[in-house]
């Protein structure tokens, strides 16, 4: 099969939306934003072996490849319309390939994210993947925005991509197969969270997603925004799964784990009660797991004693340290 | 020396346009367009050993990387305002980091196009880079306008890279330094056809840029715009160098050899001498080598005999075959 054939079997979509003038098929694409609008924009690699177990299911690298990316879009408070996908295949397998499409077209579809142009090479497995969406002018959400006094949240749970890649990588044990495959779930087909992110952008002050891990996301956000935090630990959001695992573990997993693609950001209290309203109503999962602080770069826990000091090396997981976002 | 500074040593640049709302530094590019423009954007993979050989200047390697993303922008008549990098790298090497970044930052300088994001990675050496540049709605040059009797442009000259690249891969020997330089510059350093891009923009039916060989970008043309082509073989540019080699090297590399990263386009018979003084005046370097006939898909020379049936395989030059523009 001819790499020709590649690209128009497995990644020329039909019925391109109205702001795609030219995708795929010419020396770049053509793209409109509307005059109110701002394009913002990210670009992830994603390799086998660092980015993900090299026996991950291949619809789930489809999957993730483009979930980490919309995460990136979530957390500026942005809406998915376009991608790009840098392709690097030892070989041309088609059973690889119709499995890699379906994650990745399944997802995108459901987002509107349209695939507009792209790149396929020989060589090692690797994916590149560069994500562009828009906002109206001014709305993003900045790690740089948060405030003293105001709250903190999470949305979902923290920790189950972790624990998955335990009983990957670990050969952990859970109790129950069906905690196994939901930990295996998280890491391999995350959630990115764009409905939370709707209602979040019309509150929050600062936002990021956390890939890397609860402490060293939240770091960020001190760190652009020079403030600390104290943290309810008792209030970290756990799954059933990780309840049941002993808490040493789990919080290890929950606040320092990586993968989890769950939105942590800043509310004035003001906003608060109307915030809480209306992501009840949009079904979106959240919990207030602590307040900015003025000690800068400091995290707390509830009785004020420090509990990790901000640390730009953070823990590394399985990807923190292959990989680093600019 | 830690990921983190990596980034700001070497990929953190001052002076932001204003139109980047911000840059690295937050999960995603926050981007400006103005009402009046479209978003042009083109992504390239670039592997060791794959699309350059493995003792390629480093410098080179980063002027290079960025280079083909904008040469397909000027095939386009877009204007290059920003890029994001996907760098993965064996390991941390600050000799490297500072040769690469060089090659890269002059390059971006030169055209004003920004560095707003990008990604870093341990892992077999790769490089991606998307670009993204604007353009005035309505105005890009797409492959699928060429009409019967416009004459076929190229800028430049042709096949000198493909020979720089035999004299690295195949130690064919030139007759002087001179021209081995010369013709290794063409390969490792093109120069995106920026300045004629913008002069051609405003004239041209058609355009594209000369990566895979002028044979197989010809046949781009003529597929997307449901044409032939009549080529005048004795017209085809061929540099000082080139003219001094045996007729059948130096035709062989203009016309199937890769890397040129010249412009082929058409322009109206009625626009010809518009056209000419135009670019003329600006001090860019063009030549008239045909023109485009009813003939689809057929290449002819100027007797009418078929020179090369189109054909999708096209030259499997260093770099043909292993790397295919979606």
């Amino acid at each position: 099969m001819h790499e020709f054939d590649v690209i128009k079997k497995y990644f020329t979509w039909d019925n391109s939306p109205s702001d795609v003038i030219k995708s795929v098929g010419d020396d770049a694409a053509i793209l409109e934003i509307k005059p109110d609008e701002q394009l913002v924009t990210s670009i992830d690699t994603f390799i086998s072996g660092v980015h993900f177990p090299e026996n991950t299911p291949v619809d789930a690298i489809g999957h993730k490849a483009l979930a980490v990316n919309l995460s990136d879009l979530a957390a500026m408070g942005a809406t998915p319309r376009w991608f790009t996908l840098a392709l690097t295949l030892p070989e041309i397998d088609q059973n690889w390939l119709t499995e890699f499409s379906q994650g990745l077209q399944g997802l995108a579809r459901q987002y509107n994210c349209f695939l507009v142009g792209g790149d396929t090479t020989r060589g090692a497995l690797s994916i590149t993947i560069q994500v562009m969406g828009v906002i109206e002018k001014g709305k993003a959400l900045m790690r740089s925005g948060a405030n003293v006094g105001d709250a903190l949240y999470v949305t979902g749970t923290l920790g189950d991509a972790a624990i998955g890649l335990k009983t990957i990588l670990d050969n952990l044990t859970l109790t129950d197969s069906s905690h196994t495959k939901f930990c295996q779930d998280r890491l391999n087909k995350p959630t990115p969270r764009m409905t939370e992110s709707k209602i979040i952008r019309d509150y929050a002050t600062a936002c990021i997603d956390l890939s890397d891990g609860f402490f060293q996301d939240l770091g960020h956000i001190l760190k652009a925004s020079s403030c600390g935090a104290e943290i309810n630990l008792a209030q970290i959001p756990l799954s059933k799964t990780l309840s049941a695992l002993p808490i040493k573990n789990a919080m290890n997993a929950a606040l320092s784990g990586g993968d989890d693609y769950e939105l942590l950001f800043t509310i004035p209290k003001s906003k608060q009660q109307d915030f809480e309203k209306s992501i009840k109503n949009r079904g979106g999962g959240y919990t207030c797991i602590g307040r900015i602080t003025d000690q800068s770069g400091c995290i707390k826990n509830e009785l004020g004693e420090p509990i990790s000091a901000f640390s730009d090396s953070g823990y590394n997981h399985f990807m923190g340290s292959a990989n680093q976002k600019m």
